[in-house]
């Protein structure tokens, strides 16, 4: 490249090897560590799937046994930081708190940085569980609810809606949650993602660089679309307006929310899966609306898109904010729980990117004025 | 660039344009928005200076004034960022707390994010202004002090001094702080600045951002050099120890603290202005033991790497450790200082970052597993 040249956004740019996701684009295909996401869906816990993401492989019975445990026994939170949450003025967003309580907790932990070794990533799990009691408890108190503690016997998908809620979840509603959780655990580079990198690339604890990682994760460009997909549906109400609710939101050229991908050229396939549990969810709370609205939008949007020769199909978001919402959790929190799902995906990218270091450092191009005569302040006038 | 290869730490790649710093490392000359760092620093407040970062151009007296007020109107900390600080750990560093305290701060403020419009930066001084304010509350609650509440008539640097002592400072004393602030105020983009133009890309607020820049500073690889000198000077201990310590230095390969800079290839700008600080301060105290030993080092090891045809100057760390522990602050806090400086430059390439925003998604170079069958748990084997 010359020397001015660049890619606004380091777009196309390989900031760094990585062995933890591969998306397959074309075929429309996701795995984590070599292995698919169907099949991790399906079949792992998010505790197993967090497990395989920080040590690189499934654990075995054993292993799993031992990694839950301490999962689990890092789910409650300390009276400071359930006073942080209280405090917390009362308009504004849960992930400004989430961001502010992941460093604050890197407080109650002796690290060795700023000398030779690091914070060890794998024996801080307490912050990949604190992110859901935390969200869980900022829901309750704006309820004008109690702290519901964490149970240890539920998984961490059911934990989390049995401390939202206050009582224990249906089993399905439970594996429902949990398996989203999975679906969401890891997506290769991406803002938050690069984010942690960054940081952790200064030698900065891994609560610094989870704490950033939620930051980027806030921005309306990264986190946020499935909140404004159900928005949309919302919007449509019913199965019967979708067609003259896209006819009209296509000739203002407003955008379809949670349609088409940077990456994928087929259908995502977390979307695939999302929507199986949508439907099944809706059965059974006797809600199908959701569904319908959002199967009938994506029928009538995908035959226009044919006919202009680009096919643009849904991606995660598109089914996620409606799940969510049949299990009971507000739109507000939708983000919040998209940042519980991905910890374990900033914590292995951290670990790789400690395992063969270097600084981010990249340049500037300077393009700003060569030298200016300093101006005593009596002699300067407004511009 | 063929598919495959790429800078490891983004090195040498240009990662956006920048109009607010120029870095002439051949002529050790350095530039904040045209105005040279030598005019900065000798003629300009530290609220001077943020001004020019946050609207690229000088104030006028009339700018300056309400300006000034602003800022100043923003030093005072609430009640529940009190109890934060005094909850904090005793052991946890202050970097950990600045992160958390920042991202708890955007709670305060009503933002439009995940809609059109930002927050804006420009209206958010009290997030610069309380850097401090938290630095020196931590530092007199660890102490078992009471909080010193701000005086609006003094500069940001005294009454930092001020916030941390209980008492005034010496006049001398509050501007040499103030003009250590000048200095680190911006140095283009490292670790930390990119971090924070990363966050902000995703249209995070500019407090998400700077917590996020305070996490990414906390670093040992980025922050904390002067802490390290200083530990350095203390076990050199008397400036006849120079010749026999610098020897069995180099001997072990040890790395001389505060020596050599990416990107000056003359002496560090800052370093010539802060080691005048620091002969003026060690008269002024009774001390000039830092700054025999300091000068004699860097006149040993510069003859030492002149004969091998390397010559290796100070960087503005060498000097600063010392000028702060003449000034009374304890090496803990030398990080955090940092930040305080930092703070602006931060803001000003956040709002640069808007000005003209993609959102940084590099890409990952995937060198992992290509597909793996799914092995049921009962059925694994420990590796």
């Amino acid at each position: 490249m010359a020397n001015t040249e660049y890619a606004k956004g380091l777009e196309g740019v390989i900031a760094a090897e990585s062995k933890i996701c591969r998306i397959d684009g074309e075929n429309g295909k996701l795995f984590y560590l070599g292995y698919s996401i169907e099949d991790l869906a399906r079949n792992t816990s998010f505790e197993e799937t967090t497990y395989l993401l920080l040590y690189g492989e499934l654990p075995t019975p054993t292993e799993l046994e031992s990694f839950r445990a301490r999962m689990r026994a890092g789910r409650d939170l300390s009276p400071a930081v359930l006073h942080m949450i209280k405090e917390f003025p009362p308009q504004s967003h849960p992930m400004e708190l989430l961001q502010s309580v992941i460093s604050y907790l890197s407080g109650y932990v002796e690290h060795k940085i700023q000398h030779s070794a690091y914070c060890n990533c794998r024996d801080t799990l307490h912050q990949i569980s604190q992110i859901a009691s935390v969200v869980a408890a900022l829901h309750r108190f704006r309820q004008g609810l109690e702290y519901v503690p964490p149970r240890s016997d539920l998984s961490h998908g059911a934990n989390f809606l049995y401390m939202l809620h206050g009582e224990e979840p249906d089993p399905e509603d439970g594996r429902i949650m949990d398996a989203c959780l999975v679906l969401h655990a890891e997506h290769s580079f991406n803002a938050s993602t690069f984010t942690a990198r960054v940081v952790a690339s200064t030698l900065s604890t891994c609560y610094s660089s989870v704490s950033a990682a939620i930051g980027a994760l806030y921005g309306s460009l990264h986190g946020g679309a499935n909140e404004r997909v159900l928005a949309m549906v919302d919007e449509i109400g019913t199965k019967d307006n979708v067609e003259p609710w896209l006819e009209k939101a296509l000739a203002e050229k407003r955008k379809i929310m949670g349609m088409g991908h940077r990456v994928y050229r087929a259908k995502d396939p977390r979307a695939i899966i999302i929507e199986e549990y949508l439907q099944e969810l809706g059965k059974r709370k006797g809600n199908t609306q959701y569904y319908e609205i959002l199967k009938e939008l994506e029928r009538a949007f995908r035959e226009r898109m044919e006919e202009k020769g680009k096919p643009i199909y849904p991606n995660v978001d598109y089914f996620s904010g409606a799940v969510y919402a049949l299990l009971g959790i507000p739109a507000r929190l939708f983000t919040p729980v998209f940042a519980m799902g991905r910890a374990p995906g900033w914590l292995a990218h951290i670990l790789e990117q400690r395992s063969d270091n270097r600084i981010y450092r990249p340049k500037a191009l300077y393009v700003g004025e060569l030298g200016k005569d300093f101006v005593p302040s009596s002699e300067r006038k407004s511009g």
